[in-house]
């Protein structure tokens, strides 16, 4: 098997960014670069300048002493093709095209044009990442299109079709604990595309979970196959772009795709074995599930719903969402009676906490009674961050019970998610106790391996879509 | 007519605590009295103190050398009757029984015993809040419950049947910039009702959005009726506690309520003129957008998308929550092609920001000229905040953008909803600039009359719920 095209563009020996320049957007390339710190040779090309951020810059590529593997472009459209014709000299084996302005214009000359790079790199043997991306981000080689994303490689893996939205994706996963194998941003994919990198991720060792932003197939076929090859080995995540009119309409102007049914969209995904996200938040959720969390073998949950109102709504939402909320089994009741709780007869699943006060029983003593018990496939408990309470008890309560869950979790095998409420506060509140307290409560469960969400329904959908997942590939 | 009941509770001369102590939940309704400047009277009564957080403390009621209009009651469930009849003597008009453990519990005895304080009370002219809850916040009074609620007054009264979740709602939504005229936390109802407290909020001047999280209902047409006439003047919103099997079940252990069938709750709701919301996340959503934005006369949106991927998924999730989202009206064309804007023909709404960056024109202008044009009925803004760029040109972008859209606001009289992320921080992060900056540009925004919202779903669904109240009201 020869080496897959992707495995050479993600380990190239030496890069030149065209277009270069020491600050705004062609200087973003090189600055990213400098700062992962890139082992390969880097070689800034802009006539404009002799030296761009420390480096020697190159009147153009042709100049370059040593031999180039990989070029990303920053010149505008009109300069592509003769710059094409340039990498074909040095033997260049792949183009990220940063440069944007083709067919998303919705023009028919740009499009044309896209369509004369396409033939210029097929007959010259480059192959070609975008047009209209941002590129490839692989922190682990030292690879990155930004310069605030994390630093340390993870398991997950991510082809998007959108720049802008996979810096959102990344910020809002890393948060919460999962970093990355490799993430690429593909734009107009008119040479390499959705199932090349699919395929790559499915092969890669590094990757474990894939996730994928799609706003427009260009094979359904192939597509069709390569997505089942990879949830065979791999969880495949992804959200599709262009569900509605306005979105389609809106996939056309961003990345030129045909969106297509998305009814057709949905069969072939759940038929293929993947599992749907409807936005960035959801695709987060799920990454972070997959990644923390052990096989969920069924709907029936245990619930520590903090206090009696968000009890009841975490309730609701959990059967809104499609989980079972079953009532407390009859040997968890004979276990609480013969403990002399008084409670006993009177506790429900969700657990209100508010009511196990006086009993001598905590929140996590009684998850980990769920959890010792067979009738429970997964767990949820619930940080009761807004308790009437003082501050003092407030603060107290919260490292018990994170201690709790952070044992708790320590003790068993099921699934357990734990819900740490999302507050937005202003810049007066960003520093209150009261939010930092919950930063921290964060931290601590991550630190264990415990996955958090924002809210309960949130947590209930990633773990429904977890247990059809599982059941699914029985 | 006579002075409405909760008029006279949320305007004591005197209150008194039983069962007071100086920390624990006893204390913790003496010590927000003192931290909110109660002006009135403030007398803990418990046997074991002479003196409580320095105040006199008494044996019991009768000792109180003074009047006592109302008492909040601290002490067990047995001693409930006995407390009673001293209230009788002292002329107290009512009393918030924060004591619980009685038909919640779901045993006959505690139930019997709820009957009877029940007819006590009836008998000696004693209204009662509860038992089994919270009681009042009204912070202008200098009332509350605990000690961490803003203390500035605002608009939005809300009854509810949970404390710990009217904690909640207060914590997000006074993130988020409103503030509360009177909340009620109402437990069991057993005397006073979801119905008494939607009367007194209809005629209330101080409150203009009505607030409410209920599990059941004890009079289903007395409460109907009281919907209208509420709806009538003012927004209300509720959340129901209790619509499935399991959140029923679980509705009964917290306040003892019948939840009722969720179908008809539905048809009764909307009948009635009032919004419905899923949970406390949706209400503060509803309560801000109430608050801030004018009359939303139609579904057509304009939207400010960020980048490309971000606006595609924004018009998908503005449609899917039930939006119109417009093409590109031809007159904004036409203007942008006559002020030479090369993109004239390819933007779209959403608009893609990326793609205006070298016309001259911001994100914010293109909202302008929307807000203008009369096919748009309302506009989103979202905060370009993970644009791939760097820190410096971050920083700048962001304070443009706020000050675009604060100049835009000022310009229209058209609802306008701003999107800013929310994020999960850990404690590492939490001082990070980036999240530091996103709490700044709420608090500008906030400051400015302009909703923040941490998803475009939820701005979108929100939005939808206020064109379908204003058009219903029509």
């Amino acid at each position: 098997m020869s080496t897959h095209i992707l495995e050479e563009i993600f380990h190239p020996q030496s890069i030149a960014v065209v277009g270069a320049s020491p600050s705004g957007r062609g200087g973003g390339f090189v600055s990213p670069l400098l700062d992962y710190g890139f082992k390969g040779k880097l070689y800034p090309v802009n006539p404009k300048y002799s030296e761009i951020l420390g480096l020697k810059a190159y009147p153009n590529l042709r100049e370059i002493p040593g031999s180039v593997d990989y070029v990303i472009s920053a010149v505008s459209a009109s300069r592509v093709l003769s710059m094409l014709e340039d990498c074909s000299q040095k033997g260049v084996k792949a183009v990220h095209l940063f440069t944007g302005r083709f067919s998303e214009t919705g023009r028919p000359e740009p499009a044309k044009l896209e369509q004369e790079i396409l033939e210029k790199a097929r007959k010259s043997g480059i192959r070609l990442i975008g047009p209209n991306c941002m590129g490839v981000y692989y922190p682990k080689e030292g690879i990155s299109f930004v310069t605030d994303l994390p630093k340390e490689p993870g398991p997950i893996g991510f082809a998007s079709q959108t720049g802008g939205g996979s810096v959102y994706l990344i910020h809002i996963a890393s948060l919460r604990g999962v970093r990355f194998s490799k993430v690429i941003s593909y734009g107009n994919a008119i040479d390499l595309n959705e199932s090349d990198y699919l395929d790559y991720f499915s092969q890669d060792p590094e990757t474990k979970i894939i996730l994928m932003y799609i706003e427009g197939v260009k094979d359904g076929k192939r597509f069709f196959n390569a997505l089942r090859r990879a949830t065979a080995t791999k969880p495949v995540i992804i959200v599709k772009g262009g569900r509605g009119e306005s979105g389609t309409r809106a996939t056309a102007s961003h990345t030129a795709s045909l969106a297509g049914s998305t009814k057709i969209w949905e069969t072939m995904v759940t038929q293929a074995g993947a599992v749907s996200a409807e936005n960035f938040e959801e695709m987060a959720d799920l990454a972070v599930s997959f990644h923390f969390l052990p096989l969920i073998e069924g709907l029936r949950v245990g619930i520590l719903g903090a206090g009696g109102g968000t009890s009841v709504l975490s309730a609701d939402q959990c059967e809104e969402a499609g989980l079972d909320v079953i009532p407390v089994p009859a040997e968890i009741r004979e276990e609480l009676k013969s403990k002399g709780i008084l409670t006993w007869d009177w506790v429900g699943n969700p657990i209100d906490v508010s009511i196990m006060g006086d009993s001598g029983l905590t929140g996590p003593d009684m998850l980990q009674m769920m959890a010792e018990n067979q009738n429970f496939d997964f767990l949820i408990g619930t940080l009761n961050e807004d308790a009437p309470a003082t501050k003092e008890a407030l603060k107290l309560r919260h490292r018990e019970e994170i201690k709790g869950f952070i044992e708790g979790k320590q003790r068993t095998s099921k699934a357990f998610l734990v819900v740490v409420g999302e507050k937005s506060p202003g810049i007066k509140d960003h520093n209150d106790w009261r939010w930092r307290a919950l930063s921290e409560a964060r931290a601590k469960l991550l630190a264990a391996g415990i996955p958090v969400y924002p809210t309960i329904g949130r947590a209930a959908r990633a773990a429904r879509k977890l247990a059809e997942y599982y059941q699914r590939r029985k």
